[in-house]
């Protein structure tokens, strides 16, 4: 039993390039929060997790209260959203309600969020402790690399730098806005990390722009599997004529349409597989989503639901149903990964490639940040999620959120308004 | 990352008061198969599980599998299940149909309860080699006693000597055989243990008799949590009429009847939560159970569901179906009661006292057995379950093992034609 002698939250902005979706374009700079948990010993295990301002609230104000405690994941919901309700943060609404790109904005769901940021901390420093990597903490792995897809945007070459009091981020990808763009990105991806699976995060253009992408992605590579993402962007019967478009194209369609009544209604005339990140992002939202048959293929993201024994639990609960699961990825460092990398590793019924914005973001807080083989990511045996923190990064990258209060939030429809003033993030569906 | 040295499965007969149920009376002697795993450090951790015949060489079969290969939970259900298809064992349908004291007899859940023993060795010799105790494995405990309840059996006072070859164990609880005997066993096991809550092994009597008895168990114990379960002895008319009679004093009824859809039935017109270890026994029986409302707490074993993991994640699904989880228990040593403590400490939800036949057994592998403090046992800190092998007491019932084959499967029905020579184990419902 190891004791907890100090918890340290650090806010970052790292930098994030203009890829498109249908609340509007990320901004130049995005916030996480990093989290290091310090056991007695002086062993120290880290985590990651959103940065917006309620987040890092609620994560500040939690972290003194385990000083002296003891390595324990599983009181950490209970105890993060206790202190939820006690902050400032209990005006939130509770209402499970699907909305934005991360799906329903409840108070359980920010509280799970911040736990996860402390739970893959605490499996890190016991990982340290023990000498054993955090799978074999989880319960073991069941294979020894984790398969990746790569994650296609719609994008602008840079951000508007008129649009900016700074010099923005560039990177050398150039602009992806039409079927070509997309298929030349992909295979730059597949060139540079070996992906075999695509995914095109849609919602951006008619859904006939983004079903042509699809087919020239499908003529690009025969028989690969291949994904489109409107995030909500589409009635139940143009997610209907998509799917009739893509099927024995696409592997599935994720979030074609908002809420689980719209997805059920998809559904039940497709035999496309539906996935979601967005209708079931909560363990409250799953019995209607699986006794409609809304949903195929849950998309996991162990910051929603509360971490890595809630994404096991979660796996459990979708194989007892029937149900796939996957893995969501909205921006996130190398910690994330990391850990996402070591529960993908234990689920036995893994079978789709887990999604990633790891080749989007060009800087990390981890020593040695991970790069893709064969589409792959290796299972590291080394203690704990196997990174070392990256203190000078972390340092910059905190200087950095010190000085752009604009960006602790993330706002993906204020970046449009840069260059599309009348822009204002839509109520979905949109088409 | 701990690797395996060596692996010894040994079968053992345990003394069995003459306990009565639905299907006969529990025999003298009761198999169970005893797992050691050995780590290239000497370490060892135990395990234990049903003895009969099947499970038994099923558990052989497996044993040699391990050696060499690590500590790794998460591998053991799709081995074991992969070497139950390899061996005879095969020849077990694989039908999922509730039958029997422990519900369907599959392959599947054959298997299940024989990784269950070897799961729960590895997680004591992982407790041994990290320092740890197996809670602190499975995500930490969140509270620091365990209840249990007293487990009351309509009872003989000792077996018919004159149906066994042999001098047969006795006891000094005399017999239970109408409601006033069964109230006295009731306040025995209250002074002695301090037990608050009670069950009742029905299923013996008519049911008029076992309503008589759970009324005089609560004129006895006013206000305390009280239970009845017949096995599924009664058709659906009589479970709703034993439950209108047990409205405000049961806390709930235990299988009234067989099958979920007559669990259903029941549940639907009463007002008494039902609770089941017959017809949820596996993973695949959830879905039809849940969607009908059949079961409204699911009394796990962990050697039924695969062991500590699997009974997690069974809480975890029950939890976001709005079911609750309790334990059941078959005839178990003091291995078994120690992994049941050790993974319900970790269960949030965890708030029906769970059942034990602890205080029926006289004889335990380990060297100081628990006993029960306000119906309570503490949840151990100290590495893995937190129990010692006695070696002499292994020896000597694997001694006895060798000495009465007539045991080695466990048939209620062959003792109770000791004494009612054409009795025969009924088809259910009975009433």
């Amino acid at each position: 039993m190891f004791s907890i002698a100090a918890v340290r939250v650090t806010p970052i902005l790292i930098a994030d390039p203009p890829l498109l979706n249908v609340q509007g374009v990320h901004q130049p700079y995005t916030p996480r929060t990093i989290v290091e948990i310090e056991t007695a010993s002086g062993v120290v295990g880290v985590g990651e997790t959103y940065g917006d301002t309620d987040y890092l609230k609620l994560a500040e104000a939690f972290a003194p209260t385990l000083i002296n405690s003891v390595l324990n994941p599983d009181l950490l919901p209970a105890a993060v959203r206790d202190c939820a309700e006690r902050v400032e943060l209990a005006r939130i609404d509770n209402t499970v309600q699907a909305e934005g790109l991360r799906g329903s904005r409840s108070l359980g769901k920010i509280a799970s969020s911040v736990a996860s940021a402390f739970e893959v901390a605490m499996y890190d420093a016991l990982g340290h402790e023990t000498g054993l990597p955090v799978h074999a903490l989880l319960g073991g792995k069941v294979r020894d690399t984790v398969e990746y897809s790569a994650y296609l945007f719609y994008r602008w070459a840079e951000h508007p730098a008129d649009g900016y009091a700074f010099q923005t981020p560039t990177d050398d990808w150039g602009a992806a806005l039409d079927p070509a763009g997309v298929v030349a990105q992909a295979q730059r991806m597949a060139a540079d990390y070996g992906f075999t699976s695509f995914k095109l995060k849609g919602g951006v253009f008619e859904p006939a722009q983004e079903v042509a992408a699809v087919k020239a992605l499908a003529e690009a590579f025969p028989g690969q599997p291949l994904r489109l993402d409107p995030n909500g962007g589409w009635t139940v019967p143009t997610s209907l004529a998509v799917a009739a478009e893509l099927e024995g194209i696409a592997e599935y369609l994720e979030d074609p349409t908002v809420g689980t009544p719209g997805m059920a209604a998809v559904a039940a005339k497709t035999s496309l597989p539906l996935a979601t990140n967005m209708c079931v992002t909560s363990f409250e939202e799953i019995p209607e989503a699986f006794r409609t048959g809304a949903v195929q293929v849950v998309l996991s993201d162990h910051h929603y639901w509360g971490g890595l024994l809630a994404t096991r639990e979660l796996a459990a609960t979708c194989r007892t149903f029937g149900v796939d699961l996957s893995m969501h990825s909205n921006t996130h460092l190398g910690i994330s990964l990391a850990a996402m990398t070591q529960v993908a590793a234990t689920i036995p019924t893994l079978r789709y490639a887990c999604d990633s914005h790891r080749p989007w973001q060009a800087e990390d807080v981890i020593t040695r940040p991970h790069t893709f083989t064969d589409g792959r990511l290796p299972v590291t045996d080394t203690p704990g999620l196997g990174i070392e923190l990256d203190r000078d990064s972390l340092a910059r990258l905190h200087q950095r959120w010190t000085e752009y209060p604009e960006f602790h939030r993330r706002d993906d429809a204020t970046a449009m308004r840069k260059v599309h003033p009348d822009f204002t993030a839509p109520k979905l569906p949109i088409w």
